[in-house]
């Protein structure tokens, strides 16, 4: 018998509909994949160069805080880029940001403790508080009010002496919504009256389409913990290098111990990312306005089709959309089993797994603006045009 | 404050008297690392050939499970030198047996709930027991008896309701011992009884000079969970390419929750590694006696210093080693700190965090034997000469 953990995991909402599309694959149907957060962009060839360069004859264990060059290119990043004072020391390397909030919730929380997330959230924080035994708590952000910070009132109702931290993305995933200084002062002051952690997971910090983005480190706060990653910023999402930011040197000593016991992340993408840091602001400049573009593209079409229930993105590559149907995932399912325009179809993904409200996103939908402009015009036409019939089906019966 | 399973965690062991290291080399001595298991010997070449053949353009999440390739290599690799079939769709490739051992944990346990573990042990399984919110419980093996698996009356006592599987690693890390087809089968039938699963971290497997091993996936069962890893057999601890092998279904489809969570492991090991498990047999010949030697010449320096109280290896490149003193962490701390044979000195790992019965360990260290021959010989000279004096030391006070 497994554990009740495990059993009560569900399967990743972003690709629990995997199956259907290659279904659809085997009968012969494009797939435009608007599902995932797999950028298209080549990843800079200077990944390569640096780690052709190094070329350690013995692939060692890197220190378990990484390459101290890579923790020093972070720090540098985040002085050039965030104008923030980060030291290397505050910078410890991790198997993507994915366990650099494992390691964040196992430090912060013992077994049955509770974190507060801003739901909609990144479905994968509910995996990773599963595995440490902690819980997740929602604290709802509406579409209405453009997935605003909720007042403090709306977190005391859920705060009790099991709380120990709040977790949210920004920018976020899946709304796109930035958050700036304001708002970050509001979740360290509720952090603050209430004695938690506040951890932000920044990977999309670079993909700000103008507004203000504060990241959490301008706080200059013990309670904070930062999250970031080479993934999406650099569309290197397969060299799985992260870190886990702090000026708290508790967090920091206690954390080394966790990454001495996995020993060290992988050498050749630490190796990689160093050139990744180093590159110039010509680069981000590239990206932002990249998926600017992107993301403008998904908003005229929704608009044109008359689709008025999503907030315009500040950042990040996902627009949210609350679609007239009852069950988005009903709908999405529907796209990849029984619909094509031309032998194509669209794969979105569906946002009830997003929030761990019962009912809540139920007919909502996340769209991941990662292919080439054309492509992209095309699949959400596909997916519009899917969404009409879907419509007329269900108003006919 | 931060959670009691982090402040109560030790730090590693093997790593804990680094800083003592760092102050030795300062002081212009030449340290001869024999602490740690991080071989000395080249990774192959084929490791870079593969990456670069490849290439990829965009640095992609790969599969949650792996690359299937790399699947299919490891599944090839069992075939060929563990003579046992082994489907592509039973392996999950992960970011070294680190995290295999930290999924299988998460999934056979509830928080509260035990895993025994026959001590001396891989001193970070503690680790991800805590991450897991899960309870070590000792089966002690003795060095009096070369390390044997304890009689079954042995486990029983401290099987309770709570008791979940049973770990070790095969050849053993810390003592080299070797267990073959009669030893799995009497911890199978122990798993049997108890309803347990069986994990064994079989990292070492090709690292074993003569005499009966016995991958615990020939046992056939589906309680049986394999864990392997590319670090030791190949030279590639720096990879991070490790994975679960496991014939129960069950266990695999909910892996997978866990796999999707953190996405993917590292893309350009994951190529490298498929051109390391398509080496040759002649390789890991070369390995085997490369170490055999090595280990050879360890076994003859403690002999000629008259130390008996050590079990010789049948696997693996480690020796534990009963020293005749009261406390060996102190030892190994003088042996950084006060002591220099013409500016060099030796660094051994304490055995105590390998056990968790207090008091355990205490006169006992591991020697790596990850140094060419005529450095690990010298290492053993300079080694035995502090020995000696550190006795001389104490037993004239």
């Amino acid at each position: 018998m497994l554990s009740d953990r495990i059993l009560k995991a569900e399967e990743s909402p972003i690709r629990k509909l995997v199956p259907y599309a290659e279904e659809a694959k085997k009968r012969g149907i494009r797939i435009y994949h608007l599902n995932i957060g797999q950028p298209d962009l080549e990843t800079p060839s200077v990944f390569y160069e640096y780690i052709l360069a190094s070329r350690p004859k013995v692939v060692y264990y890197s220190h378990s805080a990484g390459l101290w060059e890579l923790r020093e290119a972070f720090a540098e990043y985040y002085k050039r880029r965030q104008r923030v004072d980060v030291s290397p020391d505050h910078v410890l390397v991790t198997n993507g940001a994915s366990e650099a909030i494992l390691f964040a919730f196992s430090i912060v929380t013992n077994p049955g403790d509770e974190i507060l997330a801003l739901e909609p959230f990144y479905a994968n924080y509910e995996t990773f508080a599963r595995i440490v035994g902690a819980h997740l708590v929602p604290v709802t952000r509406r579409e209405e009010n453009g997935f605003a910070i909720p007042e403090e009132r709306e977190f005391s109702k859920v705060i009790s002496s099991k709380t120990k931290a709040i977790v949210l993305s920004n920018p976020c995933n899946p709304t796109g919504v930035v958050y700036g200084r304001r708002d970050m002062e509001k979740l360290l002051e509720i952090a603050e009256k209430h004695n938690l952690y506040l951890i932000v997971d920044e990977v999309y910090s670079e993909i700000v389409f103008g507004g203000d983005f504060a990241t959490a480190l301008s706080l200059d706060s013990k309670r904070v913990v930062v999250v970031d990653s080479v993934s999406k910023k650099f569309s290197a999402c397969g060299a799985r290098v992260g870190c886990l930011i702090t000026k708290n040197e508790e967090i920091l000593r206690n954390a080394m111990k966790l990454a001495q016991g996995r020993l060290a992340p992988p050498l050749l993408e630490q190796i990689g990312s160093i050139g990744l840091l180093n590159l110039g602001d010509e680069f981000f400049e590239f990206v932002r306005n990249t998926y600017f573009r992107r993301v403008k593209i998904v908003c005229e079409k929704l608009e044109r089709a008359g689709i008025k229930s999503f907030t315009r993105p500040g950042g990040a590559f996902y627009v949210t959309v609350k679609l007239p149907v009852e069950d988005a995932e009903e709908f999405a399912k529907w796209m990849l089993k029984d619909f094509n325009l031309e032998m194509e179809t669209t794969m979105v993904a569906p946002l009830r797994g997003f929030y761990s409200t019962p009912g809540l996103g139920r007919d909502e939908i996340r769209i991941a603006c990662v292919l080439k402009e054309e492509d992209l015009a095309r699949a959400m036409d596909v997916l519009l045009e899917g969404l009409k019939t879907w419509i007329e089906v269900y108003s006919s019966t």
